[in-house]
């Protein structure tokens, strides 16, 4: 355990492990559009609900932020690692939406690489939960996190481009090819955003140690 | 009035009221294509002489902020609040140069979101025109402007989403839909870009207040 | 010669030249699709190990940043320039990638347009390895190199956008379309990074003079 100058007000770590909590849900929502028969109305219904909860969140800390006079970690380091949550649940929210959006549930399965990309963003969320209370004490397992967290985003991003090769591939008509291709591209931000989230943990852990 | 102990020097808050009214102008001139019969290489040309306009103003500021040793306001928040004016002014004149481009007037009108997202486009700048010259001083109402700029990106972000239903709807056929929709992300990343400037305009009230 | 309290370790601009140097070969190696015959898979599985050691020298100039003291220059410029060379390599070697990936070598010739973005990859190559060893002493002629990558910049612009009109013309299918497009995509985010070194070095400059 790491010993501070700074006063280690433990709201603004709940504020964090309450973002990815949250994130958790969103994920496994958006996992469901990989089964058969998913319900795809209710997915994208539920996931508004995680996201406003999550705005919230997010609103509360700046609040703290800004009315706190000497915070646990750099001001500007904790605006970054909220707005990233942030970022991570209203592209989460956007690719359920626009799945309902544009009727894409008519078809019979997702492509198979699209599966992957979920599967990616549930391990990523399940590794930024654990991580996000260690922020406190600086554990120095918040290492493998992100060395974790940005191998799963290259193997997301190796999911995306093979996604977009079976997209052009002629096996769907444009205009589908075209819908499918904006729901990728959220669920490659989101995955994106997690590494984000990973690389404001490494800029903090290694200011702080 | 706030009491300063940096010096007031009045040409700095000049620069972003003098792009904001070019903002304002760039607008006017985009929301042109909303009507029948839209002189469409017209609004790009004067769109054009707009942007260069803007790019001086930001060049100046720039030049300004370089050769002044105690500025009013932090820094890297002028450049900020500059280089974010000036990509609204970008991406407005990227869509009235695409729409030339792309022979979109051939078009009986644009669809109905689209025109939405530009009536956003012009509120935005009318109510950025008005919060410009009130950050000397930072006034009160500033807060009001942020929120509202906020909302009506959400209104933007709403209109997009359905534009690309739209679009993919199968009303158009696939080339045209590839057109629209690259006018249509230049509107959305102005009306991103508009939130941005009321982003760092409420970062710069926090600082001051 | 400029003259600086801080220590002038010269490893640190070693790193950026090496960047600069690897991201020529990375052009030069792209710049063979516009060759007739070009060897695709050859020209992707090349740009893979280019920018392999890109990511070496990025991680090797991290960790010396974080493990020195005293840097030549401001932390968090260097860590800019690190990424941002970085970045400019991500998308040369994706671009390639995707040419590979999609079978567009089944095509006679790339669009002239994209050609010209090559082209323009190439010479902003050649300007940015000549400017990365003048950071040492802020040689006055500094200012040229971000002056002409900007202009180069504003010309790969002019190309993409031409080249995003003869993709959407009707001279190809739909999918090829999206599959150029895609390339497109990248070539001009290359094309921007380069733009992105050019504004650190600038940023530098102003700072050191």
């Amino acid at each position: 355990m790491r010993f501070s100058l700074r006063p280690q007000d433990d709201t603004f770590y709940k504020f964090f492990t309450d973002a990815a909590q949250n994130i958790v849900k969103g994920t496994a929502i958006l996992a469901e559009l990989a089964e058969p028969e998913a319900d795809v109305q209710s997915v994208s219904e539920r996931l508004v609900e995680v996201e406003h909860a999550n705005d919230e969140i997010t609103h509360e800390l700046y609040n703290k932020i800004n009315s706190t006079f000497v915070t646990p970690l750099d001001r500007e380091d904790m605006y970054a690692l909220g707005s990233q949550l942030d970022d991570v649940m209203d592209h989460i929210e956007a690719a359920g939406n626009l799945v309902y959006l544009y009727g894409l549930s008519e078809l019979p399965a997702p492509p198979r690489e699209m599966v992957e990309l979920l599967n990616v963003l549930v391990a990523q969320a399940a590794i930024t939960v654990q991580a996000m209370p260690k922020l406190k004490g600086m554990d120095a397992s918040l290492r493998d996190y992100w060395i974790e967290c940005n191998r799963l985003e290259n193997d997301g991003d190796r999911a995306y481009r093979m996604l977009l090769v079976r997209l052009f591939s002629g096996e769907y008509e444009a205009l589908t090819v075209l819908k499918l291709k904006e729901v990728a591209d959220e669920l490659e931000k989101a995955c994106d955003a997690f590494e984000h989230v990973a690389n404001t943990v490494e800029t903090i852990s290694v200011k702080e140690s």
